[in-house]
């Protein structure tokens, strides 16, 4: 049982990371090894204390440097779920892993994708994160999938295969994906506006007010870099879709923790990584509690 | 008017500067020209994110080389108090100066010097921070000085000059003003517990509860580095001797912000950065609203 589970590899996953190691404490940091992408891709940073103007892959490197330094290692894995059990967590991820910990500390940012209307209302009734973990419910059926990078072109390759038709909805440039050698995917360069449904997704929305032209799908799966918090953790409290948290990093769920850009605005390096920071603290004093009370 | 005046120079004024100077804001940033000391003092810091192992010299020297680079520079004064007026606030300095801001950014730390019995409860009716701001009160009377550094000693000089009698306590090694040539002054080595007194100070006590020395005095001046929050801003909510502040750096009173240690644990350089950068948010957005409202 590991002392805690960093979700996130921001700059708020990485400084609770820093942190609790430095405190001796057990964790995986999972996340994407290059970091997240908003680091990298930033041009200059006129106000992180004590680099002097660097550019967001400076900052990137000087982080991967510093991890390595203490010999942190980022855990590569796309996680799917954290369960709730009695004193402490299952995190799930889309390969089959599954890490047991104490405590988890949610550093997942905000995805800069916009949610479009009816996702969060159809999580679950027809609105899926995880072709892996959903995709065997939809065989034989139509499907919109909604990528945001080239990551996930192996994702809609397996739904593809599994569909009767998918409609392949790429949100980046470059698409390595072969959708013309599947007779049953059809690719859509528009972006979809809304979900409709009544117990279930019937349809997805394209356009204006004016003109809207509606597909109809059994399903939408939508492959992001990081999940919507409350679609990760369930029963999680969120405020204007960000995790609601107190000065001290907890949120509503005992253990559970949350800090950097899914907490709230400013959307900021160091105000992230400050809140890993506090993260990281409640977390240890967390444990040092339970461990009384044992 | 100037649209901020932070007061401090630890990790999280020195944030909130940088924040403030990105985004064109007009202010001051007051306090120590060589850094908290906290900082400089810092052996290896193990979990500032980007900096990897640096000493608290390193970081210092990096800090005070970023605020060059963009040209920010520290007003070297002691700030004795902070007055909220009609949507403004004035600052005032121990030299005289007087600072007029729209917003304030509080970022005094914490004294390691612990608070001693009384001191809260008769500040202003004997016991005072500022030796140029109160010290006339106490012409031809009995005094005892406590200073927490050398730099000091000439405020304790002053003193000497007025009262009748100064019991001078130095909590520092290396004395350097040379209280010989003084014969009202007399020099005590042991660190004093309690002020006494009714309505007034009458005395000051030391040693353990078994057998305690009192020395009577008009008034007890404490000298330190930085003034604790409730003293220099009259009305301010504190809990538990920190700033009471909302997850947005945000007082009780309207306009005056608190970052840093002096909002509570974790003391640690990232968290006070990070609430640097929130306060500076804050003062924006503030004043975009004050700004709508006129």
């Amino acid at each position: 049982m590991l002392d805690c589970v960093i979700i996130g590899t921001g700059a708020a996953g990485i400084s609770a990371a820093l942190t609790l190691k430095a405190n001796g404490k057990s964790f995986v940091l999972i996340g994407n090894p290059e970091l997240s992408l908003k680091i990298s891709r930033a041009e200059k940073i006129p106000n992180y204390p004590g680099l002097s103007l660097v550019t967001g892959g400076e900052f990137a490197a000087a982080l991967k440097r510093q991890l390595k330094d203490v010999e942190i290692e980022i855990t590569d894995e796309r996680v799917t779920g954290v369960y709730a059990l009695k004193g402490s967590f299952s995190t799930l991820t889309e390969s089959g892993k599954t890490f047991d910990s104490r405590t988890v500390i949610l550093a997942v940012g905000v995805e800069s994708v916009r949610k479009i209307e009816g996702e969060s209302e159809f999580l679950g009734r027809g609105v899926s994160y995880c072709a892996t973990c959903d995709g065997f419910l939809y065989k034989g059926k139509t499907l919109a999938v909604i990528a945001t990078s080239e990551r996930f072109e192996g994702e809609v390759e397996y739904l593809a295969k599994l569909a009767k038709k998918v409609y392949f909805i790429p949100l980046y440039k470059n698409v390595g994906f072969a959708f013309q050698a599947f007779e049953n995917v059809e690719k859509l360069m528009r972006v979809p506006t809304e979900i409709k449904g009544e117990l279930k997704v019937s349809g997805l929305v394209f356009g204006d007010q004016k003109e809207p032209r509606e597909i109809p799908v059994d399903g939408v799966f939508f492959l992001k870099e990081s999940l919507p918090p409350s679609a990760l953790v369930g029963g999680l409290e969120t405020e204007n879709g960000h995790v609601a948290v107190s000065r001290n990093a907890e949120t509503n769920l005992r253990g559970l923790f949350a800090a950097g850009d899914c907490t709230g605005r400013p959307y900021q390096y160091v105000k992230a990584a400050g809140e890993g920071n506090v993260a990281a603290h409640s977390v240890i004093e967390y444990l040092r509690l339970a461990g009384k009370n044992e």
